[in-house]
């Protein structure tokens, strides 16, 4: 009976400091609808990310940090078989990892893929390679229309496109938002919701993946011009064999014949360049099937106080792993790091065997052609390169696919590799059959080494943009602060082409 | 005032009826303590599965369960490169999935590939292909020595290894016990605990890892003929990458040269034949990282009344996720069954895809021979083949590792496709240089047809094996009866040669 009345006792105090509790909780809840009531949202100019500061000053903080994901990490220089299987298409030109968001524009205009345009030359690119990198973009697409954004040379938006990836980019006043087409075209296309009709959850999800997708460009007839409009292959589905099959079959194109993005310039293989779908390889993965969406680990919740925000400072969960990862695993960080650090060391190993095998192929092409081998024996090889590439480009464009979906990049991987290895041993009874089973793959094991096997005269390309940058982009610049276009309060980077072109 | 009163009656109802709640368990516990304790255990015949019965009737129903996994998958039928690429090897006559543990010595008996042995003829293989099949074998291992149990040939124990895996092969009394001295060696070897210093859990993955690892058969003198000694190649470590470097490395061996199990008939590959690794790649995968043992999924718990138990019908988790799989997940089933289908699906396309490069790279090889290739030439393409199929073999002769490990199924697999590509190219090379460009791999693409590429004469070793099955194998039987070591309570299965040797 004593056992009772002790049990009694503490149920009574209990109940008591509970009935505290709701109190307080009562009082924070009141303060948190206060808080976010908050003033009527009203930004003159919403491509001015410094605008949305007043209203949502932790979100901005968070953004703004992106700024410290600035490090410059030169992808050929690490991989030179890159310039190989890219040879002819501006990617072998340069590449680096990609950095915050904050650096979207000016590495948009570094780069040497868009060329050193000038009074007198245009960039070789089209404007959709703008399409992902500002807010001024959505601008641009309310103001002219989608057609007279697509149509012409990346140039011709140098003054008008001038503000990083921002709050516009996914956000109408407070609430998420995608305003470009494409996206809800191509969740049309596979027979998905459209963003309006998706959950809330799925939009955490579909505003990182209208640019966190694969894309391509399709021609479409402007007038007497054509525009290259930016498309998600997603007809027969997201998956990467689906993807495939709708490039590979010509019903799809204007034209009639299957696509490809560019015919390597030392194979002649017409290759598909896999974009970065991150997205479609997160649906794959478990957290995918598990239905936590990019923000939940990318763009953890914190809290302040009363308030419960997001960090819009969207990096690698590896560095916020006690908000983005630990709110569902119970388990050390070190055990987790652990685990995804073996993840990540297999897809490392199998994309350098498949890309060096991809490029050795590419090599193997020319000599089989320089043999004398004829169209009617190399499209077998070439057709293989071409499955091989695409998968393989597919399973790293997108980064962190060993992590999002790690058995079907791997499984993608080794796919991508037997392709690559069956072009080689087509390509190996070729030059058999032609008197050159001795061949010898150069060697392009550097990326000076590699660049010059791709016919590329990096020192020229430097010292055009070099000039570029001196002249033509300061114009632009200049003229993006006269029309009032320019978010000065956030253009405090400085000019760091020394690390762009300087080094490697 | 009026919410606390009522929530003051609610508190003190519930703690009443926790007392009682509280009393019923103290009750249970105390039943269960009872039935635990049991009568002291006391089997005249540990070998005798029916004896252990009356001790652990729920374990015994589970054992005899066993029974029901009876189904007879044909693996070369359902990939004849299997043929191929075991060729010279007794798993390119016959190799059948495995079966429930309660078939273990019928099926050893009837495979085609422990021969068929007569009073004149001996089987081709050593004593040690009994080694995993019978709690006899412990008996063998107890009165006679390891020695004198691994020397001599299969037949030499036919009378005397009877009965099938049973309770004895990991239990003495009723403790987790592992009397196969080749386990503690290997741990030893790999600087882990042994068996008596690991903790419970760990014992509980142990008992069925002395069996389902990898081995090889070493050759220690003994006295004027040789024993075949099974022993694990854990020195370096238990991962694919180690377990290979140990079997290259010649120093660890009595004649000084890498070990090799075989000599492929066709392409004089000299190859190390993986056996089954499922615990060195359970260890790899998320649930062994987890420490989640194998008797936890596979001989989950069960609850009756108050007694809870393992379920000994050792079986797959699919067909009893209630118990295995949704003790710790919170999801349908049918959601895990999707998810663990796309992982099995992935395994078994590169598990083909391997396979058939591997055998074409044995066929390429025997051409290149032919041709007139000189062991210079060949050495590096032989070695190609060699590092491929061993790593083929360890990531699909573990049936589960799809489930295990999928990740790492899946990078050991890409691997293994990589090495047999490598050697195709190095082959191609080669009949290039002597002239055989053309050569086109011959079809093996029917069990038949694969066989016979192999060089064997099936109908003869059916028949062969048929006389044995009437003669030397009824002697034995009869043998066992009078000697006492043949547990009849349990040898009631027909003999169904018919389904072996009768279909395919």
């Amino acid at each position: 009976m004593k056992k009772y009345i002790a049990l009694l006792s503490v149920s009574l105090i209990a109940i008591v400091a509970l009935g505290f509790l709701a109190t307080d909780i009562n009082a924070k809840e009141e303060e948190r609808k206060q808080i976010n009531a908050g003033r009527p949202i009203a930004i003159e100019k919403p491509t001015f990310t410094s605008q949305w500061q007043r209203y949502f000053p932790r979100q901005f903080d968070g953004w703004k940090n992106t700024k410290k994901s600035a490090d410059i990490v030169d992808m050929i220089d690490k991989y030179p078989a890159l310039a190989i299987v890219w040879a002819g298409y501006p990617f072998s030109k340069d590449y680096n990892a990609p950095r915050g968001h904050y650096y979207s524009v000016q590495d948009n205009v570094n780069t040497l893929r868009v060329g050193a345009p000038s009074d007198k030359v245009d960039s070789p690119l089209p404007t959709a390679c703008w399409t992902c990198k500002s807010p001024d973009v959505v601008r641009l697409m309310e103001t002219k229309g989608d057609m007279e954004f697509y149509t012409g040379k990346w140039d011709k938006w140098g003054s008008e496109i001038v503000n990083p990836i921002g709050c516009y980019d996914c956000h109408y006043k407070g609430e998420l938002k995608v305003k470009r087409s494409f996206l809800d075209k191509g969740l049309q296309e596979a027979k998905l919701p459209t963003f309006a009709d998706s959950t809330h959850q799925t939009k955490r999800d579909l505003v990182c993946a209208q640019c966190h997708s694969e894309y391509y460009f399709r021609p479409i007839q402007n007038g007497e011009t054509t525009a290259m409009v930016v498309t998600l292959p997603w007809k027969n589905g997201l998956g990467v064999e689906e993807q495939m099959s709708y490039y590979n079959d010509g019903k799809n194109f204007p034209n009639g014949k299957p696509f490809f993005d560019f015919e390597n310039k030392i194979s002649k293989a017409k290759i598909v360049k896999a974009q970065h779908p991150d997205y479609e390889l997160h649906l794959t993965g478990i957290h995918g099937k598990n239905g936590v969406s990019c923000a939940d680990c990318h763009m953890p919740y914190k809290q302040e106080g009363a308030i419960k925000y997001s960090d819009h400072r969207v990096q690698s969960p590896f560095e916020t792993m006690d908000t983005s990862c630990m709110v569902c695993h119970r388990e050390s960080e070190n055990k987790l790091k652990a685990i995804l650090k073996e993840k990540y060391d297999r897809k490392e190993l199998l994309f350098g065997v498949t890309v060096n095998n991809l490029a050795s192929a590419h090599l193997e092409a020319k000599q089989a052609w320089d043999s004398g081998a004829s169209d009617a024996e190399m499209a077998n090889a070439l057709n293989l390169i071409r499955e091989g590439q695409w998968r393989w480009d597919y399973a790293v464009a997108s980064h962190g696919g060993f992590f999002h979906a790690p058995d079907e990049t791997l499984f993608i991987l080794a796919k991508a590799n037997d392709y690559a290895q069956q072009a080689r041993v087509a390509l190996k009874e070729i030059l058999g059959k032609h008197g050159a089973a001795n061949y010898v793959v150069p060697d392009f094991s550097s990326k000076e080494k590699a660049q010059a096997l791709a016919g590329w005269d990096m020192k020229k390309l430097v010292a055009e943009k070099q000039t570029f940058k001196d002249t033509l982009e300061q114009t632009w610049i200049k003229a993006a602060k006269e029309n009032g276009v320019l978010d000065e309060a956030l253009r405090d980077y400085k000019d760091d082409r020394a690390s762009w072109f300087g080094s490697k």
